[in-house]
């Protein structure tokens, strides 16, 4: 098996995507955010009064997404035509479930883009809540879809 | 249930820590990836031959503690005195364990520098195999210790 | 009048502020918004139902503070112990009024980060707006007060 | 009136623009900075002796316009092809004229390119100014001029 | 001689490159980095025992490739889609060669990425030497190679 | 030898200097840039006449000095309290010499941060005059002094 980040003598690079075309790139990641229930009640009562920990957690999430290239060393630098995060609470499960959809017409997939604004969403939403909980834990941070390019598409199967 | 980083109106702030007192603080978060046995064995394996995949991880997770002002909204610039993350790799489990440790003589904790490091150096782990295994995921970001300032120490219980 | 961003050969600088003692600092700037009754009422109805334009404005006024350093060039970096940014809406004279007010202890002071507070939460709002009416303008950034440090308290009067 | 910067639900997004033609854009934004003919002497006369004011303001604004993705939470990373800061100072009215024009071939526009250039010019200006004179405002951020896209040619109506 | 980096009256502008065609780009530019033979034996040694220079070095380059436009104020802000950073040790003659090659799909060359990389890989390696030797010099930053574009072909001369 | 940038196990770290006190440091770096007699004499007369490239570099070079932690790894955020950079031209040698003094009252030394600025500053150059002559190169980046700190006073001795 090899990593495509290494050259022939392991050396780290930013891999040549010159020679390829662009395409419709698009990937959704996902992550969850693990609760108490007076946590998540607080959460969804600040939406519609005072606090809107989710209105914060999804801009943090796009303006991450836009940041990927400064976090993530060999990723490269890309044009994002267009980033979402979108939020499901489950109260049964407690828990919040983060998508995070990122699409683009550029020579290399935006997976990282999505698990970045996905990731970042999460961690705000721990930051908001932190002083009233700090066992609060983020899982399960992955991809769920992926299209555009040559590897075609990808989606990931349920309870994967 | 109260959210500190909302005034009264419900107006999303940056907490006025100017009054406090700058005490040594101390935050350790820790991040799992998990992935197949044949992509954690050519993990292991790249650090000793070809491409060392964590110590790119490393060095990504370090410099996004320092980035975190950036990503978190309503963080603050923190002067970090000490960033360390480490990994373990749990074969038996199908998982690598990444903890990172953040240490700063400042007015307010730093558990977000570490959780955001621990995430970004998993998340970099993600991008180095997701050419060979795009169903690697992220779990379990939390936070595992905190020291300094009025709350005094926190240590997350084994299993919590 | 001498400018004390440069030197005695007319070179720009960052002035040395090493030899002065930390004390604690506040500034407040404002910005207004200036728009028509139709767009000014869709903002007021956003808070309420679809689409917060002053929670996004709020948010990126807070994070521009803290990148002011990367922005302006012969400014020092800080580190901002509370930023808050407030609306206030005048219906009748057609305009949103934006206040940031940002306080540090600290060298030197933080009116250049309350300044770009204010006007990146203003710039955010026009982004925002921009779909339905190209005219709107942005107005009357300024400083409104002043705290700390050697110069003493600054106000400015009203009407000036 | 609808805000296209939110999606049906009120959710803020990065609006999709992956679908849209690349087109030459420009936009050309201008901002005022009011000051006492005393400063506005001052920086006239910086150019030209000790200190150049508006060689510092100029740089500021086109390395601002650059950053604009990282300071407009939902504008999208462009590739800027061309930008220009002008100033004109006029003595009469007691205020320097900024314009700041951005051009890019590019899927959406590069108004908020000029408005942040123009913007952050002004507020350099500030800067370099308050010490002698902590007055002066900035006025009139504004739109002058757009081309490209579908939405063809804006032309601010003088007196506007 | 003229300074393509300023307009008719010597104001520094991003030069306008909206009606170039996008070519396929590649620049090296190398960097030397001059130490004693105790420090070189260490680096040396580091790669295969305690602690890689550089491979924390190659990072560093790679990441800052990607950030030129924002440190080089008149550059434009483009796509990299290839980073490479090579090292080469000579030991008779005391020094490590750096060499840094950038490719992108794009309207104007890459010659400043790649010696922002070079510089940075080598600016790196002093600061993890230097408390070693802080005697260490960095030396010799300079364009090696440079294709596409109207201009064609550049090859440094060897000696030059 | 060890470097002490990497901890007992060879992994790269940020060195914990949270028990350092702080004191008065000071940092000298500089920089060549080697270029011909036209493009000199064209530098020169920039100054005076249309397009200041030395006003550029300078500014250049201030700002990235504040990006350091963005740009080495494993260094320290650290509140920069003075920055400056003077060039002096020597048209006998064919070069110009940068130098970059920054000071901060902080736990560790301002180094890499006076080596940054110089050489930003002198890349800055480098593009300004790359249209006119490829061949120019950047040569000796060093440290000239450094105060503060258990080390004490480093001073470069001539001819080094």
């Amino acid at each position: 098996m090899n990593f495509n980040h290494f050259d022939d003598h392991g050396n780290a690079i930013m891999v040549d995507v010159s020679g390829k075309q662009e395409t419709l790139r698009t990937a959704t990641a996902a992550a969850e955010v693990h609760m108490s229930d007076k946590v998540l009640a607080a959460i969804q009562n600040s939406a519609i009064a005072k606090g809107d920990v989710l209105g914060v957690a999804r801009l943090a999430g796009i303006m991450a997404a836009k940041r990927t290239p400064d976090l993530i060393p060999l990723s490269h630098p890309l044009s994002l035509h267009s980033v979402a995060v979108e939020f499901e609470q489950d109260s049964a499960a407690g828990k919040i479930e983060v998508q995070c959809t990122v699409r683009a017409f550029e020579r290399t997939g935006v997976e990282m883009e999505a698990m970045t604004g996905a990731a970042v969403a999460a961690l705000t939403i721990y930051d908001m809540c932190k002083g009233s909980d700090k066992s609060i834990s983020i899982g399960d941070i992955r991809l769920l879809y992926k299209e555009g390019g040559k590897s075609g598409v990808y989606r990931r199967e349920v309870g994967q």
